[in-house]
């Protein structure tokens, strides 16, 4: 059972800026009205109570007289779902706000100046607990987190405890913060946990498609306006010998031409699951005119950014396990503690990648750019393209330069890929939107191995290989590692 | 929870046509032999316990010594996973075999002189009674229709009763039965249920992927040489307005060419879970040798096949209402009872049809040629193309031989999809296995119209309407219809 906790501060701030709320039917003015005002900013803000019952109550009572002067003044607010150009998003909920990219996304947000909710079941951190892996950076709790961040700027960020997967759950955060736009990290999203057995496997899938389909029900039934922007992976594509493009491509085919979605050749139970979420929304934008934006993101590098940046508690997590670790990142803190870097196979792997502080310039592009409504638009999000092989000679070439003697072992493949292949994918719309991508330097790659360098004496080495074979699976549940 | 029953029949026939079984060292020969041979051709039964313990020894007892024999006899059971083309495959798990197209193939498979077994939760009969439906022909219980089938032919098809999402009891279907190839008809399969509401969206999505992950798990744990013969839809193209392939598409782009899954684009949460059923099947084809076929199936029409006549016990089910019916079965139904033909929209919606008969031949002719190890194949299962309104007009035609005043009334689509397209679907491969169609004759139109006058008593006209809104479903538990 999923359960909304109330964080730890006691008064959470309810803005103005409620351009489609509850229908004004809803309000119940005979209630007593119990607000203060804060700051000129955020005239309105109501105090949280612990029950569910209460907290609607005071949901309803809060937006009473601010949605009203918002509903005039906001033409989206019409009850005909017209779209204003010139409406911006205020409102933003970050549904797995906790994780690597959701709690960079989070604060990048907040210090933008959008109000932000963070939902989060955090059952990342539980992952690592049951599979005995930990980050290489020490992370603060979500609550601590959160209170630095308040401490720091002074700006609050909404928490929700619970799993979107429990639609009662998701309900309530939807009534209560009521979104104008919804960025979806939500999801279990490691290749290989999703390979470790067969539990693990369905876990990804349902946990996944059905997370996404509850948001999608939950936009279409309480803010039918509420743009979703979705997290997808390049991983979808597959390895296709032809150019990757963004989310479509138009054939022609026995003297006819038409442009459909582009084909996806995922090769893991995640990314299929993510192939899966992108069918179903682009249905949901066809048959019920949600607006979304699936943004194809590549392997993220990286860890710090200008917010987590202002304090250790503010610290992102930074995976460099077999399991969640990804290809730069692992390497990285491999060449710190002087474990060869490991290449699966000959190491031809080209993927997109891009740097986190990128990651946060996306989203926040997608969420100020909003999709129409009905749109659903496909951004590939990455900024480079590298094989595995270029990016070992990268980081032992920074290696030396720090001297450290990096050396490169090539392992049997643990994954079911092409070694050598054919990629070229188009990644122009988010620079088109106004995307200043920070392209991996050798100054870029000096900080991220001084970072491992500073944190080296935190890596457990028995979580450097790979523990996960696409071909062994099997249905015996298995714990990774088993140390 | 699912349960494993034993059915009615305390015998249950063993077949010693088990090329690749278990591995023979868990066989435990010290446990006491409990044996009689009941005929020469099946040299091996077993007594059916209904304990699951006592069923696994039981099971591997019995496999002992004629798996040894067929291990040696046979090149496909080798380790190497070689294969043979000279394989037959005699054990077949009809997988939703209770069902409209389930039951008619079980029949037909039996009667060709396979060995069949029933796996299905029964909760098709469970929705007719959650949404007050009935089927025009009273069918019997399973039971009930095994028996006659057994008493007529003197052929046994095994029963499982249990949910396939239960991997513990799916494992213990393939471990008694070890099917050679498994015909997967198990899923919720209308368009409309899963647009009733939230819930049975998700219980369609969860279900049908849920369970086909099993059963790709069940394979590759205990009978990888299986072959998996999977109920698709034509519905997972949609309509694109270039013609449609069987599976894949070659598509040139920007000077290079590659083969790839053709686009989907289907239009329900039905068909959605569908295209995630083939990009996870696709998968494990890739990474771990499974063979499967997907069958991509149009509308089906017709109720008897040459099993299903035989007696009245063994009657199929027809559906005629607005959640399970469909178009032209639906169309005999109206007709017979006087109600307009109830056209949705413009009737320009054109797909592929097919007689129930085909059905049976296709699934056949899939399972007498299975796919390689590795190949994921995949063929369109249909004979002819016929818009909405082209079958209201044969209908229209063959009612007034009968002595029908036939009225057609176009009514508001319930659902989101193009009412005029192009639509040229491709349907040659199973011609080339050897199909020979039955294509939509005034003779097949007047008997089906004749079997609906003959069952127009059981018409509840209040089924007919179309309950279900693409478009207005919520989040609202619902009952349809709410009689």
């Amino acid at each position: 059972m999923a359960h909304l906790l109330s964080t730890s501060f006691s008064i959470k701030i309810s803005s103005s800026n409620r351009p489609f709320g509850q229908p004004l039917n809803q309000v119940r003015a005979t209630l007593p009205n119990s607000f203060t005002i804060k700051t000129s900013k955020l005239p309105f803000k109501r105090l949280v109570s612990k029950g569910d019952r209460e907290r609607k109550s005071c949901v309803v009572l809060a937006t009473a007289a601010p949605v009203s002067k918002e509903v005039s003044a906001n033409p989206r607010s019409g009850s005909d779902g017209s779209s204003s150009d010139s409406w911006k998003p205020q409102r933003v909920m970050v549904i797995g706000g906790d994780g690597y990219c959701g709690w960079a996304t989070a604060l990048h947000l907040s210090n933008k100046g959008y109000e932000v909710a963070i939902v989060d079941s955090l059952v990342r951190r539980l992952m690592d607990h049951q599979l005995g892996l930990d980050s290489l950076t020490p992370i603060s709790s979500i609550h601590n987190r959160l209170r630095c961040w308040k401490a720091i700027t002074g700006k609050t960020i909404e928490l929700y405890i619970g799993d979107i997967c429990d639609f009662e759950f998701l309900s309530e955060t939807f009534n209560s913060f009521e979104p104008d736009a919804v960025v979806h990290f939500g999801e279990q999203r490691s290749a290989p946990y999703s390979m470790i057995d067969r539990s693990r496997a369905v876990f990804t899938q349902k946990n996944n498609v059905i997370g996404t389909l509850n948001v999608l029900f939950a936009i279409k039934e309480f803010r039918e306006q509420c743009h979703l922007v979705k997290l997808g992976t390049m991983g979808e594509y597959g390895t296709p010998n032809i150019d990757i493009e963004e989310g479509y491509i138009t054939i022609t085919h026995n003297g006819r031409t038409d442009t459909l979605p582009y084909p996806k050749q995922a090769s893991s139970f995640y990314h299929l699951s993510k192939v899966h979420d992108s069918n179903n929304i682009a249905f949901t934008c066809k048959a019920w005119g949600i607006r979304a934006t699936d943004l194809n993101q590549g392997v993220v590098y990286g860890v710090k950014t200008d917010e987590t940046s202002m304090h250790e508690q503010l610290c992102n997590r930074l995976d460099y396990d077999g399991v969640f670790g990804t290809a730069l990142n692992r390497f990285c803190v491999q060449a710190a503690v002087g474990h060869p870097l490991t290449v699966y196979g000959k190491g031809g792997q080209t993927r997109g990648y891009l740097d986190i502080r990128d990651t946060v310039q996306c989203v926040e592009l997608a969420i100020a750019n909003p999709a129409k409504p009905g749109e659903f638009r496909v951004f590939n999000q990455f900024t480079e393209q590298f094989s595995v092989n270029e990016l070992s000679s990268l980081v032992t070439k920074a290696g030396k330069k720090l001297g450290l003697d990096v050396q490169t072992i090539s392992m049997p493949n643990p994954r079911v890929e092409a070694e050598e292949h054919y990629y070229n994918a188009k990644h122009t719309k988010l620079i088109e939107l106004g995307l200043e991508p920070h392209l991996l330097s050798d100054s870029l790659l000096d900080s991220l191995l001084n970072f491992a360098i500073e944190f080296k004496d935190r890596v457990d080495t028995k979580q450097i290989m790979p523990s996960v074979s696409w071909k062994k699976i099997g249905v015996k549940p298995h714990t990774v590692p088993a140390n």
